[in-house]
């Protein structure tokens, strides 16, 4: 039960074979406890991740599904041991919402590495409660799972940074984006257009490579001082150029990684950050031993990290490019979504 | 032609069908420059890339090719400009002998990582000269292409040092093998022996991971803490306890690196050394997304790294297992290494 007088209301897929029609039902939130905060939502962005779990492309989700993990609003009700937040404060709160607690990722600043990891969505606590995510009225959370927004970033700008800002900022800043460094940004969507102004912001030279010429023009204006159309031959003339990769592709087919990677320096890296349903192309050991080039991932961030980013989107003016729909078009989002047809990033406002 | 009264032959290999059949040829080496220092062979060691040369595996090489670049002997000529190495040096040749001495890896002790570098043999150098390899007479290099072998170190045991050795030594010390890092070596071959015995000299906790359980005795005599046998479940108790996996499995089928990915800690990294002819398992982004793993290769190392190597192996007593052949044997070394067939490395002896 709610000790608030929160409806508990949210817009779900019950059928992977019908993921676009997501219909408003009731749920039950997972039971309170000392350190929850209940926030009344006011915007949720709409990520690829969504579109993975509610088509299956992921596997088969927990149904009916509540999709939504870039939720901002405003606390209406604390538990008893809250300390961080109190009624009326904007918040937001991101892709995970609970982990262990006690293991060293959890204690070392990598709470989102943690093995017993709860997701916003899609997932169950261990006590079997049901995790329901942001396509709807409200959601609870344990303290540290939930974001303070400063006072200059409104909700609706916040929101899309909670994954797709986050996910981007986290590698960049454990890999070493910053003055000096060149780091390459492949592909620009709701991930890729944060990295540009992420990347820039910290200090870095960006080049963004795309396989659509036509967005030469709007990766200039987020930051990027080169523009490298991924045509047939790209490769030539950046082989050893980059320090930094940061992959932000969501299909695995034609991603051309070896291509990529020729273009690391000596010890270079290039993340994946898109979780793509597929496998990623095909990969011998060459690829890797002729600049020491390293493959990695990377999932979502750190709470500190996300206060830094938000710290630093205010200070450097980075922008969600966002589409507003009302919720009720969640389905309409999801699928512009999987049609890589929004520039760059849907957000939802609450209508019910 | 040569300015000292060496003679040039080499066992090589002209058919990869009959690649363990090499037989006795003269060859021409590398026209003699002013930086060029002559070694009158007297070892060389077998290696894994040998067999891929003349079998083929890594495509058809140049032949007929004079396989070897684990080399030791004595110095019988310099050339004018020479400064490091006088007659009758104790040194030895690895698995590069020319690099473009301008580029940015050049110049940063990355000269192994060098875009136009001259491997030790089945390669040309710019001019069009003909690189042949260690199972041979002699071997003419750049003088940064030689190493001083220290006196405490007989030849035979530097020999396989100067790819294996440093194969594994780089990638270790690249990484952060040292005090306090717990680090895994998969495989024990000609590789996997030195890795153990070079990142437990370093500092580093060794566990090794082999799909052959008798060779715990021998990982644990070579400094290895841990032994792990890579059976189905083997992952368990070991997620995210390890800080660097060093892989010397030459064969992609069956490495689990799922599996091994896996028990990397928060940004822990597996380096491949070996270069399987084949390619690695298929791979996706979840693989690397839940500890933020990296994939990452290297390739030989660089001349301070082999220095710095060949100082630790004396100060640390660092063994290489040889099995000490004749050269005109150099057929039935390849054999055994194909098959998986000596403890740890052949070294061919000079018999010509």
């Amino acid at each position: 039960m709610s000790p608030s007088d929160l409806e508990w209301k949210g817009y779900a897929v019950d059928d992977t074979e019908h993921w676009d029609q997501p219909k408003l039902i009731d749920f039950e939130p997972k039971r309170f406890e000392d350190y929850d905060v209940d926030v009344k939502i006011e915007y949720c962005g709409v990520c690829g991740s969504d579109v993975h779990t509610v088509t299956g492309g992921w596997g088969k989700p927990m149904l009916p599904v509540i999709p939504g993990h870039e939720i901002t609003g405003r606390v209406v009700e604390v538990g008893p041991k809250v300390t961080e937040f109190k009624v009326g404060d904007r918040v937001g709160v991101g892709a995970q919402v609970c982990s262990c607690f006690e293991c060293v990722p959890c204690k070392t600043d990598n709470e989102n590495y943690c093995l017993k990891a709860v997701n916003t969505y899609n997932a169950k606590y261990p006590n079997g409660d049901i995790a329901q995510g942001g396509y709807s009225t409200a959601i609870r959370a344990h303290e540290r799972y939930v974001f303070p927004i400063p006072n200059e970033l409104p909700l609706e700008q916040a929101s899309p940074m909670l994954c797709a800002g986050l996910t981007v900022y986290s590698p960049l800043v454990r890999n070493g984006a910053g003055p000096g460094k060149r780091v390459g940004i492949v592909g620009i969507g709701g991930l890729g257009h944060f990295a540009i102004q992420f990347a820039k912001a910290l200090g870095a030279e960006v080049v963004v490579f795309s396989h659509s010429p036509d967005k030469d023009k709007d990766a200039r204006e987020l930051g990027a001082s080169e523009f490298v159309h991924t045509a047939e031959g790209f490769v030539k003339g950046w082989e050893g150029k980059l320090d930094l990769i940061i992959c932000t592709v969501d299909v695995s087919k034609g991603i051309p990684l070896e291509d990529l990677m020729s273009t690391l320096n000596v010890g270079g890296r290039l993340i994946m950050v898109a979780l793509p349903d597929d496998n990623l192309p095909p990969m011998n050991s060459f690829q890797f031993s002729k600049n020491a080039a390293l493959l990695g991932g990377s999932h979502i961030g750190s709470k500190k990290e996300a206060l830094e980013m938000l710290d630093l989107a205010v200070k450097k003016g980075v922008k969600a490019y966002i589409e507003l729909l009302p919720m009720k078009e969640a389905g309409k989002a999801l699928r512009n979504v999987k049609e890589n047809n929004v520039r760059y990033r849907h957000v939802l406002k609450m209508d019910i």
